[in-house]
């Protein structure tokens, strides 16, 4: 009812529901090349990541705020390219841009805040696993790591489809939200998170907050990643445990009820529910790439981890 | 009713408020100095600009959630520190952190988020006020500027009294919260914003969005940014209107009711609610400094201005 250019925005919270909120911010450099000259692509990544964390808890989004840092550099066509492709993505979804800040920095970056709202009886959490759960994405993984890698160096041997659809999943990844309410309205779904920081990390932080451990197997990998991981010399299937930033959801649903969910799940959207190992009563993570069981080090982006801080996050 | 580990947090609003969310970003070399060794004031401050939004609208503050860009100099005891003091900022003010990402940065920024309510008969924009309106804030003015002085250049000949509040007034300013909301009760106060810009920049914020021009008279300059001044060559007055950061509040007040207001106001808060002017039919921003009227320039902080975007706060 209130937005941009007063000293915050308001709105009418919708009686009965839960309010969620979550912040993500990207930094030149550290999430994006420095220079990187489309907006447009920066802008639609920063909402695509706040937005996944959303549909990660059966939310829909309402609104969010933008606190964008402006170097030297950028151009107000850029800036304006950046946040056409935050609103626009934002609108998709039915939510908007109601304030933000913007401020001088040295490099570009992008704090966004996203508030959401969701009924009491639909909010997922990733505490709620138990052993013996089957563990399942929302899509196969590993293509935005791909198209990372087809920004850094050209394999002109590899098919232009596999091209586009790496360099889409980096550059422009699709939040899951209707997917994460429909997920959300069953109450077989016991856990729910998006895999953005990479499966091997995510799966075993699902399990280590369902006080459970994990084996994880038959990943499904994407062509794409297949693709460029071959050219590029490396491990496919590393691609798809450790790339992240797929913006897939990870579900853990009860074993007798997830071949019915799928069904229903791959009617309803056309696009399988991918299973991609279980929850066990035995802590750790543990990867059967066909060859038998071994322990998993999780090895997708750990915020935390990377900056040696704790209990921040 | 769900925070920090999952990715979202999630809260019950009350049923029958509005929810308010603001954001404001501080970032090293331009909000604060580039290797700034206290950690907890520039949290401190970072929770209050946040905080002063919020108590602009009428409301009290629920949640925050802060995206921290972490450089290579700052150190785990830095950044525990900074938490600590934004924590303890927003507890004593009845909210808390339910969220955040930490990020790498070649510089350290933060950007939080606050989410408040207030009942939809208290919520105070910028644009009620009207020609004749009583301007007037909740303290003097220009003492964050003394302060920043001071931590630029040393005068000695200044007494400790001022140079303690002219410091502290910069490094760990209060946010108006319950001076807001008490306002905010009172229907003769037609508009409100916090004067976080300067008082040139915010007093002619508030005219234009009421569709008025304002007239600054008598404004009070804090005792401390008359010392620094004059210590620093500098015009008192210029660091009142101009200098920014002083986190009171600005006020339109019906002019029938201003003395009366002021009285309770006074009684209530053992500190003046201070008149800078008022509010006239003619557009534009005018000072009567004791010599007559003269057409002043907005000298305060304006983001947009300074990076020559429109239209996007």
């Amino acid at each position: 009812m209130l937005g941009i250019g007063d000293d915050a925005a308001a709105w009418q919270p919708s009686r009965g529901r839960l309010s969620v909120i979550t912040t993500d911010a990207l930094v030149e450099g550290v999430h994006f090349f420095a220079g990187e000259p489309d907006g447009a692509a920066v802008g639609h990544r920063a909402m695509a990541a706040n937005l996944s964390d959303i549909a990660a808890m059966g939310a829909r989004p309402l609104l969010a705020t933008v606190a964008l840092g402006v170097a030297p550099w950028v151009t107000q066509a850029w800036i304006v390219a950046a946040y056409r492709a935050m609103a626009a993505l934002a609108a998709r979804h039915g939510a908007r841009i109601a304030g933000g800040d913007i401020v001088r920095s040295p490099v570009v970056s992008f704090a966004l805040t996203v508030v959401g709202d969701v009924s009491r009886t639909q909010l997922k959490r990733r505490d709620g696993g138990r052993p013996g759960d089957v563990l399942a994405v929302t899509g196969p993984l590993g293509a935005s790591r791909a198209g990372l890698e087809l920004f850094r160096h050209d394999y002109p041997a590899i098919e232009e489809t596999q091209r586009a659809a790496a360099r889409a999943a980096f550059a422009t990844p699709l939040p899951r939200l209707r997917e994460g309410r429909w997920l959300a309205a069953s109450a077989h779904v016991h856990a729910m998170m998006d895999s953005s920081d990479g499966l091997s990390t995510d799966a075993g932080r699902l399990a280590r907050a369902s006080g459970c451990g994990a084996l994880l197997e038959g990943v499904p990998v994407h062509p794409a990643a297949e693709a460029v991981a071959r050219a590029a010399g490396d491990e496919p299937l590393a691609y798809a445990l450790h790339g992240g930033e797929d913006f897939e959801l990870l579900v853990a649903v009860a074993p007798r009820a997830f071949g019915h969910l799928a069904a229903r799940y791959r009617a309803h959207f056309g696009t399988p529910l991918l299973p991609v190992g279980r929850l066990e009563a035995e802590p750790g993570l543990r990867l059967d790439g066909g060859a038998g069981r071994r322990d998993l080090a999780a090895a997708g982006w750990d915020h935390l981890a990377a900056l040696e801080v704790n209990g921040a996050r």
